[in-house]
């Protein structure tokens, strides 16, 4: 396969930072910025420095570090059409910043130059051209932007093809087509693209958003089409919608299209690790369903025979989990059979053969448990530990003998409990948080490993028929010890027992792996 | 612009369903089916009714309501291998399940026959002539998914053109191409369909997955090369990283391809409220960047004056928001909203001009509830009471001075209510049950109207981006006295406690509407 390559630009922390309740700090920045730079981008837009004092920051402090490949980016518009480039604020702040390459943004649209910046088509060709103009003669490389191009070229194509040839001729090394508003269709975006590849020399790019869910097919239709620069975000985060989510249109490139890209193929085995890092950073949960990287991107749940997965996996799964990172995943659910166990108790160190009669039995458990309201493809830590017991490796590690919640109109909480015939009381927000503040309280006197374990995430569901104050209620909650996740679940009629019972189960599986059995394996299940 | 149609097959609630995290109740079924029918769907995929009997269920009792368009479809596997059409138990499920439409699928990637079923080609294509056949002498219309249709074209593109011009000559009505594994581009979805549309005559389908974020896109690609039906679930719920969206994939059909899809343009309006109860049913938070029809879609952030969107709101917006029921949103000035809150005002007798002072002001305090949690299109009973007491036309039916929950480790809940000066007390099964109870003993003494009330839905969800036992915590209830329904909610830290505040909401806005209002409309708000 010829090894065309495909060059990165990542956005995260510029356009990126555009999006709702997205909001880094400089040493978020900078982090991201090393992250990005191990990961073989080539370029990373580091910031608009004419429209803020962190953005500047920024640039200064990047410096102090030796990145391996990447070149930092700064971004801007082209100049204000009253001003003479000389005197414009916004290319002279990224002249300023002192980088090697420049981002600007122009109009491609015509309607954006008439009727936004009230100048005339010619004016703002004008514009184009002495912008990249003067930033090359301070010896700057200069990729731009066309913004609203695919609009634009849909209503006037002639104005904005002289838009982009304009860009070329006054030395744009890039020229990036941007379907600002994210409305375009890939279709469009392939002809289009297709039709700027035959007219220009330059390296062309793509800089999607996806307002029809179609950023990620867009950029991989125009480097079909010709484009040879992808600009996006880590896990697509951005205005509205969000930009194009680099981590999955990389793996597609190389592993679908035979493109070169980042490092090689190796770089791709850090997409899992950098999207969880960026999650982390915003505070953001990961999202299990994004593709490639996500818990789910290969779970098999019900249908799909385990024993048929390993036998043939290329029948089931269109590129092996690891090139990315990521795992195979057998889902524990009321249909699956005991080769989905087995292979979660190999993950915890535990080698059983799967036909063993306990297993059946502790399968026959969980499906029972089932039928009243559990679903342990969503706490699969609960069914371990029934499985533990009917494989007698489980110790009694938490006693709880007795609890009462007692909740008053001002909101607050008091917790009782008694484990392991120790008596605790704690205040809380709310009757879970009292009991678990309590269960803690008492536990960590113990087992001072207990203060390792946090809890992330914490969901109720009504799983019954009918929905009221007497239904069944299943409460999830998900704990880390920063090192490894499970989760744990509990049902009951009363939300404060099912809460309970998912605590309890929380605290004895870390219990049971950390004293037992003694693994630190990461075996996360989502 | 000539109106060819495209056809939607809905599969939320089979594909959709072998999601993680992803379970229905036969209610949740019924009520969804409803709503697809509403929506103008063609096709509503009901289940798999050889898998389990809550599928079987469902067929059973979908027939008790009159659909307004939808037919619903049974799914279910081409024959087995060993036995005849006549003994096959799926193909003899789907007859029994009596419904007008069968889904089948069957194997079009030969490694799929040769390595997974382990029969020769040929038998392959035996078995699903068989299968086709003996449906379709049944009386049913099929409609045939071509399994790994795209990664089968790909390495043997005879066999699978053999195998779906085999379904062709059987009798299926629709021939769908699917993407099972979700690994396919879009430019090769293009040219694979195209060359099917060539040598097929049979309606053509596409049956896209996600996994390498492309199934919205792959699904707009196969309608451009011909595919007239298309398959997916709302909010693209559904295996591993999900199914095709079909949320995001009708309006781009309807507003930039040209197609007519469900009842016309007005169903698109209709969209953003499926989305979202689909969401409250699942006991999951709405994307807020979903596409079209998430609460960032069309945010415009500070940088873009409200004036220059407002004036020439297509530069900057793809399409106009209210086309697919949404809102334009302004992050620094609220400008809409008070049209909302009038129509809702008019379902209940009330007729308020949208300029009126008292509007704004209640909007205020919906806004300032809706930033600690609140979600008033989930609730809005609750928004109407905040409203009413703007307007000037709020009784204090209920008063609650004091409440308090015990609750013991047997599961069992002591509730304790003072209500317009009445102590009351209740066991429950849990802290809600005990209140609620405790609450309707001492109203009903002054108000024996609220006899009538029941409870028939009650959700809990955790809106925080972070979720742990301190986080907020919003409760949904729907309330209906049979003859109209409404839905309240309460935010709290505390779960007792703002289901407290959604139990006395419902019944507060109950007697606002008896005794003050003295409405029956039916002012159904989901």
């Amino acid at each position: 396969m010829s090894k065309k390559s495909v060059e990165v630009l990542d956005t995260t922390l510029r356009d990126g930072s555009q999006g709702a309740n997205i909001s880094f700090t400089l040493n978020d920045k900078i982090k991201i910025a090393l992250l990005l730079d191990e990961l073989g981008v080539e370029y990373i837009e580091g910031g608009w420095p004419g429209s803020n004092p962190k953005d500047e920051e920024f640039f200064k402090e990047i410096k102090k570090y030796k990145l391996s490949k990447a070149r930092i980016a700064a971004f801007g518009s082209t100049k204000r059409k009253d001003v003479s480039v000389k005197e414009d604020i916004s290319l002279n702040s990224i002249i300023k910043a002192d980088v090697d390459v420049a981002v600007i943004f122009g109009k491609s649209w015509s309607l954006h130059a008439t009727e936004v910046l009230k100048v005339t088509k010619q004016d703002n060709l004008d514009i184009v051209y002495d912008s990249i103009n003067y930033l090359r003669s301070h010896g700057l490389k200069v990729i731009f932007d066309a913004e609203h191009f695919y609009q634009g070229f849909k209503e006037d194509p002639e104005y904005a093809l002289e838009v982009v040839k304009t860009a070329e001729s006054a030395g744009a090394d890039v020229i990036a087509l941007a379907d600002t508003n994210g409305g375009t269709p890939p279709f469009e975006v392939y002809e289009t693209t297709k039709k700027v590849r035959e007219v220009l020399h330059v390296k062309l790019g793509i800089h999607a958003h996806n307002d029809i869910g179609c950023a990620v097919a867009n950029s991989l239709m125009a480097v079909k089409a010709g484009a040879r620069h992808v600009q996006g975000t880590i896990n697509g985060i951005g205005e509205r919608t969000g930009n194009a989510d680099l981590i999955q249109i990389i793996p597609t490139l190389v592993l679908k299209m035979g493109f070169n890209v980042l490092k090689g193929r190796d770089s791709l085995r850090k997409l899992r690790e950098v999207s969880r890092i960026v999650y982390e950073i915003l505070g953001l949960p990961p999202n299990p369903y994004q593709p490639y990287v996500g818990d789910n991107a290969f779970a098999h749940k019900a249908g799909v025979h385990v024993d048929a997965v390993m036998k043939v996996p290329r029948a089931y799964e269109h590129v092996d989990p690891s090139l990315v990172g990521n795992d195979r995943k057998f889902v524990i659910s009321e249909l699956s059979g005991t080769a989905n166990l087995v292979s979660y108790l190999q993950g915890i160190g535990i080698v059983v053969d799967k036909k063993d009669e306990r297993l059946k039995k502790a399968l026959n458990k969980i499906k029972e448990l089932e039928a009243k309201g559990y679903s342990f493809d969503v706490g699969p830590a609960s069914a371990i530990l029934i499985t533990l017991k009917e494989l007698n490796m489980y110790t009694n590690y938490v006693n709880l003998e007795y609890w009462k919640v007692i909740n008053e109109n001002n909101g607050l909480s008091i917790g009782i409990v008694k484990v392991n015939s120790q008596l605790e009381v704690a205040e809380g927000v709310g009757p879970v948080n009292a009991i678990d503040r309590a269960l803690r309280m008492a536990l960590q006197r113990v087992y001072p490993e207990i203060g390792e374990v946090k809890l992330i995430d914490y969901r109720v569901i009504l799983p019954s028929e009918v929905k009221n104050t007497e239904s069944v209620v299943r409460v999830t909650i998900e704990f880390t010890d920063n090192k490894m996740n499970w989760r744990t679940e509990g049902v009951s009629k009363s939300v404060v027992e099912a809460s309970v019972m998912a605590l309890v189960d929380g605290l004895d599986y870390y219990l049971q792996l950390k004293k037992t059995l003694k693994t630190s394996a990461d075996n996360y299940i989502a």
